[in-house]
């Protein structure tokens, strides 16, 4: 098995991503900290190349692939973010790019996939199970199949993310004492957790989950991975993993001080703070750790906290039922 | 008479704004760029401090003020961004700022402003104008009062947003052809133009105004200044002036290409491209330049375009507004 992702191997990853992946701004609202009692840094990567932070992984996964494997080509799936990131970095290498959703996603979505340049199979989630469909596919095609959440070469590539936090809070006079990160299969937090680890060893790195889908919350106290119930539901659709993936859970359990876990409304009210204090919009799923400070699911006070905010994908309808929290 | 602003009283601002002032992103997405068929560059200000360029322009200011001045302390007029960023700039410097502001602006600006540590004084707009009534407040207290449409200091400040996009475009490899600014009294599109002067002397400068409050369009046509119809309407509430400054416009005749006009209903239109696009909060006055774009005002047929999204002051019911033009 390979080694668990280092430190040396995030700062590889920014090497091979400057000029290709946006060095997002790390913002900040000093009437927001007076207001929380702390320093609250919040990561933009909404503002990252294909709107998440998922074009670092994508980016560093393909560079990193042999010259026969990044001729053959790679296929996922995603409906989401992970589309995006992997179609744009695929298009940027020369590397062809095969995306698995579901014919009843939103047309936007598929519309955005294809504009990126990659090819979509749509399927019909009542008779196949894209799980079961893109290794199918894969072996039919001759395409690269690896799974996104046990995918170490994506882990790095997001920790490039917690990398620039810490160079950034450093040029800033800002000492990290706290850093919550979303939480899926866990290898964003993980990444960052890497990421910031060299400047900041002390700081205090969490996961944040949506309280319906807290595999790692359970899987942290059980000592080894457990799933969620798939017939929850939650407006956080890009955290639905059916639990951690093996690999970042085993480098999470040596570098987290915990993971934490935030109720839809607390995520509505998030995502309100940020477009009306910062300016910026955040998806539910990306919003989870900016909420978990304002509902206070840590000890804030008089402390310096990095949150990552992790994409901005989300429609309009949503995100006007978030405004109306304001009201 | 003071002689206009140069673009080294930019390059002196930018060092004083230097740790002050954010170095606001310049955003692209590639997706966006194909759809237009050019290429097109965001100035992100609503991530400036305040959520707008008025900071800028209110360091500068307040910063050269005598020893004497800084103590008597400042006094303005507005019920939006310039409220906002002379009251940050103020605080930072140690300098007491008062800012009138109508008993019925919104609540939350108001409370925005003494959160920013003004104090305010509130005045029925039915009883006296704002600009009456400061001049003799300032008088009464002892205060500095300049007209903002007129403080030479204030456009040099504004100038650093248009030396940082020149300096950001070329270090992606852009070569501008075009900046759009948003233009009210003048002073930002006259800044903006001054800063990128030496980088790109070429570029073509445009001011954009909502139409029905285009006194430079016609002040341009006459050759002198004129005013607006203020009982026009328009929900680009920062644009509002009654006629251009005039030492801007007479900047403004030495360096801009010219002034374009854009409806409500192409504004809102740009502020949900920028949320669905670029993730970013755009208020209605700062999205008039992006709107131009949009619209087809330029020939942007192959163009490298920088276009000023100047702030994100807007409120929810608006925004959400602006969102219904998606469906």
């Amino acid at each position: 098995m390979a080694p668990l992702p280092s430190y040396d191997d995030v700062v590889d990853a920014a090497q091979l991503l400057n000029g290709e992946a946006v060095i997002t701004p790390l913002v900040e609202s000093k009437a927001v900290n007076a207001q929380l009692g702390c320093r609250l840094l919040l990561k933009a990567e909404m503002l990252q190349r294909g709107g998440s932070f998922k074009f670092r992984g994508a980016y560093n996964y393909l560079s990193r692939l042999s010259a026969a494997d990044k001729k053959r080509g790679v296929i996922t799936f995603s409906s989401g973010n992970l589309a995006q990131g992997i179609a744009l970095a695929a298009l940027a290498l020369g590397v062809p790019a095969t995306i698995v959703m579901p014919m009843d996603a939103p047309a936007i979505k598929i519309a955005n996939t294809r504009r990126a340049g990659a090819e979509v199979v749509l399927y019909d989630r009542r008779k196949e199970t894209r799980e079961a469909l893109t290794p199918r596919l894969a072996a039919e095609r001759d395409l690269i199949y690896d799974d996104p959440h046990e995918q170490r070469d994506m882990l790095i590539g997001y920790g490039t993310a917690g990398l620039e936090i810490a160079v950034q809070a450093e040029s800033v006079g800002a000492a990290l004492d706290m850093m919550l990160v979303p939480c899926s299969g866990g290898s964003l937090v993980g990444g960052c957790a890497l990421g910031i680890a060299r400047r900041f060893p002390d700081a205090a790195v969490y996961g944040v989950e949506p309280e319906s889908f807290d595999d790692t919350v359970r899987s942290f106290a059980a000592g080894h991975l457990v799933s969620n119930d798939m017939t929850a539901r939650s407006i956080c659709d890009g955290l639905l993993a059916v639990q951690p993936g093996e690999m970042p859970f085993a480098l999470n359990r040596t570098l987290l001080a915990g993971i934490l876990s935030v109720s839809d409304a607390e995520v509505m009210r998030a995502m309100a703070l940020a477009f009306q204090e910062y300016k910026l919009v955040v998806e539910p799923s990306g919003a989870v750790a900016l909420a978990a400070v304002l509902a206070g699911k840590i000890d804030r006070s008089g402390k310096t906290i990095a949150v990552v905010c992790s994409g901005g994908s989300v429609d309009a309808a949503m995100f006007t039922n978030a405004l109306a929290t304001l009201q």
